[in-house]
């Protein structure tokens, strides 16, 4: 069942389960508290670092805290080393508006298990800067992951970063990506096989690169799919949502739970930036949301876009009231919104994930008689 | 490895194998040809009927001749019937223009042994009166297949029509569907979630619909994925265009072989129909297909809508140059584009595409040691 990318993996983050699952670095949602309970499943969780990384140093300290405090699978992390351990869990960095030289003394100093480096400016030459400061400045093996939409950016990505993790983003993911993608069904087996057939100009070291699928998947049976089709492992990023260590408004949380049909309810639209006053992503991007009066009116034309922005700020003071299909605050979530149900620890999140997408391999070969 | 819901399909389909695939239904270009040879590879190959049906009946008589010459696993069409044997292909409709009336006497005379019904008007009531004359109306067991876009949509159809097959279609899907829509990745398994908790409202006769998953299937790892999600089959439209069996221009298919990162290379949009005069489709509905002229030019308002569908008659006479990006020819494809690489004679694409999804399967659970 454990293949030999996963084993390579596991070299420096010895206290993983296969399938690999971590939790997406999702902007003001992902703190420590839901980071370390990821990867005390036995996962990888990431803290969101953004694109300011204003809250970072805190949340590392958090995370820290919350590793010691942890009957934490950290044997694994000390068992070694003379060395300080490294902190299970990683960053996740906008970069289009990231300071490296702001990152670099934080990682140094809390030496996180890997960064996660998404939507650079242009393209693979600005992250090229990280990855090479990674390498050459921090003691220890970070290791590298990249998100990326599309294949173009995952053969330039491989090409000039040789990343130790590429997470090969779909359509149906929540919040930011791709305005134009494709799901993983699609562009997990074409990023693969692209990378397959460049192997030798590539200069990979060994065997295909670790791949992690983002987007849709809320449960066993889409990470299951995601490693039919080529992945390694998946990351979740709405489904941590309805967790309760994810720093979520009761009135975000709730839509959670309410949302179905999910390709219908939500949208993906750069206006639940726009009404936040954020303009900095690539114009490639825009996020996926439920759908709300934010992007009702605008597409409508009841509303200008500065108008649009004054009634957000209005929503606001309505506390959990402003949420839902006649609010306006901004309810990032992808097409599997409907899949989600119940609030559950994230831990309990990661094991049963992992266990049901056994079981859904084990099923398909021997099923039930009905 | 059978399921239940595959033995109740093959009582009345006892040609086809585990799991199904079918060839969708697609305008112009799935014909008699196409059809019976997805058939006669154990698949189930439907013909398009479209939404004025002018070409259907001699589509049919022409399924008819070369069921009758081919070496079919036909002796499973005859062994147990006095009666006339059933034709082993469907016909797909557009419901939104296709008329019973011309309908039903071609299904009597022909016997095709499924329809295809989809997208209509305004919902599952445009499409009660066809169910009900099919299983009045038709003296044999015609088999019911829907398609569907969106949760809403399954429920409301499994309810009022109780059909013998959902095919769920997700936002990969070259050529026609819902604009806004999910992947199979969540649409399947919140389709059968939905299904399975409302069952005994919907006063289902047994277990759970054969759902056929439809966008982005392209090869076995589409169909092995689709079947971790909890389909029983697949209909593959893209895929097929690079099959000699498809009515295809040479300009079109070379298309289909070029390109590549299929969801940048594709978008979803109305401008594909409007160039070619087409109006009739539900607002819902959108077509995907390679990015060209003809929508460049509108979403960068360099022509009037008007103008766009002259240039597209001019570009009709430049015969195969007329496709490519820079060309103006309507060039439906979805997502999975970028993983058709040769051409490939249905059949095979049928039995290569069945085989592989059952070692994907099988690899899973017992990988090589790399």
């Amino acid at each position: 069942m454990t293949s030999a990318n996963f084993r390579r993996l596991e070299k420096d983050y010895p206290w993983i389960a296969n399938p690999l699952i971590a939790s997406a670095p999702m902007l003001n949602i992902a703190t420590a508290k839901l980071a370390v309970a990821v990867s005390s499943a036995r996962g990888i969780g990431f803290i969101a670092g953004g694109y300011d990384l204003s809250g970072l140093e805190q949340q590392l300290i958090e995370a820290q805290d919350l590793v010691h405090e942890a009957n934490f699978h950290g044997s694994h992390l000390q068992h070694s080393l003379s060395e300080p351990p490294i902190l299970p869990v990683g960053v996740g960095f906008l970069n289009w508006g990231a300071s490296l030289e702001i990152a670099l003394p934080l990682i140094q100093k809390y030496r996180p298990c890997a960064v996660w480096l998404f939507a650079p400016k242009t393209g693979a030459d600005d992250l090229l800067p990280w990855v090479q400061v990674m390498r050459s400045k921090v003691p220890y093996h970070i290791k590298i992951w990249v998100q990326l939409c599309c294949l173009e950016d995952a053969v330039e990505y491989t090409e000039k970063l040789q990343p130790d993790v590429l997470v090969v983003q779909g359509n149906d993911a929540g919040g930011h990506g791709f305005a134009r993608s494709a799901s993983i069904v699609t562009l997990i087996p074409e990023v693969l096989d692209q990378l397959e057939s460049r192997k030798s100009s590539l200069t990979l070291n060994v065997g295909k690169p670790f791949v992690v699928a983002a987007g849709g998947i809320s449960d066993g049976r889409g990470l299951a799919a995601a490693m039919i089709l080529g992945a390694d492992g998946c990351a979740m990023g709405t489904r941590f949502l309805a967790s309760p260590e994810a720093q979520i408004a009761k009135g975000y949380r709730n839509e959670i739970l309410r949302a179905s049909d999910g390709g219908v309810s939500t949208v993906r639209s750069t206006v639940y930036d726009k009404v936040r006053g954020i303009y900095g992503w690539p114009t490639k991007y825009d996020g996926r949301g439920l759908i709300n009066r934010s992007y009702e009116d605008i597409m409508n034309q009841e509303v200008t876009e500065e108008e649009n922005r004054r009634l957000y700020e209005v929503e606001k003071l309505k506390g959990d009231d402003g949420w839902g299909p006649q609010g306006r605050m901004t309810t990032y979530a992808g097409t599997g919104v409907g899949l989600i149900r119940d609030v559950m620890p994230a831990a309990q999140i990661v094991t049963k994930t992992r266990c049901d997408a056994m079981q859904n391999l084990q099923k398909q070969l021997h099923p039930a008689k009905l």
